[in-house]
């Protein structure tokens, strides 16, 4: 059998949950888009496996990564038993990413409003944009996509991206301050004409990853 | 590369958490106690192989089974590199168990007075312990464990029996009212001279798994 690993790769861009995409350029699925992913190598766990394809599609590696589910179906790749293990990772919407790589096309796609894809990459991808919007519940995964200092808006503004909903102002804000996840920073932002906004930091706590 | 199964079965016995495991008869680790597991079959899904091991070693199939986590890291079979999708099972202690297969011997300990395991066998019977207490917490895993008709008392001994700890009955019924999974039944259940226990079944709820 062979055993690959793919990697979903969220990130929040134009307040929308966006996921990186690969163009195929050889069968089967030529042409198709697929989540990025590639074959286990001989000496390496499977978690450096994830890492390295991550890093050869967006020049990141120092991520939030995890582990999602092992799709083994016997039908689910035509050359042959693939058995791939599937990785979800997250980038700050902060982060300056290339999105491309030289042996393939790639591009950032709305997580609702993507292409179908390759294989049975359309699964991977649904389970983990359900693991991830399991995780926002009751952890604090949420914080990985926004910078180290952030303001409640723009909190609020991932959980909307995720959920791909809109919450209401008070109790999201009641939420967060019954998680007691949020450290007030003395700095503010300024934004063109708008009141300063008071910066947080995530507080270490039991809610962690 | 080759790909194998294996699968974590718990269940009550004396009110204790125990888990399966089964003797090796061959080298590598040869004698040593290790999780049950097997190579996946070429037209078989992964969760059919995970079921027909858990059929194998207890003789029951319509089993509760989720997929664990996966480990290949490359040290970890001395014979090449194998990666194995771990699962986890739940007995219910109402269910008659063979507890014994013809090819190896077989025997339930208790999930935290267990011998040194095989392989990477600790690791991933700890992954399966950290999954199963954090799933208590925010699903109905626990009722799996159980009859369809129980107790709040013999409820009340699962979850000890999962957490290691005792836990406070008027605090453990509150949190099980919060929570809205239980329903009385008309029914009680008589054991000698204690007064009569109400009856209740899971109430199907969105705490569902």
């Amino acid at each position: 059998m062979l055993v690959t690993v793919d990697v979903v790769i969220f990130t929040i861009r134009d307040g929308t949950l966006q996921v990186l995409l690969v163009r195929r350029k050889y069968p089967p699925f030529k042409e198709r888009w697929a989540i990025p992913g590639g074959f286990v190598h001989d000496r390496e766990t499977l978690e450096e496996a994830a890492l390295r394809e991550l890093r050869e599609e967006t020049g990141v590696s120092d991520l939030y990564i995890e582990q999602l589910y092992s799709f083994g179906d016997p039908g689910r790749d035509p050359r042959g038993r693939v058995v791939t293990i599937a990785y979800f990772a997250l980038v700050s919407s902060a982060r300056e990413l290339k999105a491309s790589t030289d042996a393939s096309e790639a591009a950032w796609f709305p997580a609702g409003k993507r292409p179908p894809l390759a294989f049975d990459h359309d699964q991977i991808l649904d389970a983990a944009l359900s693991r991830l919007r399991n995780k926002l519940e009751y952890t604090t995964v949420g914080f990985q996509l926004l910078p180290r200092a952030f303001t409640l808006t723009e909190l609020q503004r991932v959980y909307e991206a995720i959920l791909a909903k809109r919450l209401d102002k008070r109790n999201f804000r009641r939420k967060m301050e019954i998680l007691k996840v949020l450290k007030p920073l003395g700095d503010v932002r300024r934004s063109g004409l708008k009141r300063p906004a008071r910066l947080y930091v995530m507080r270490r706590t039991k809610f962690e990853l």
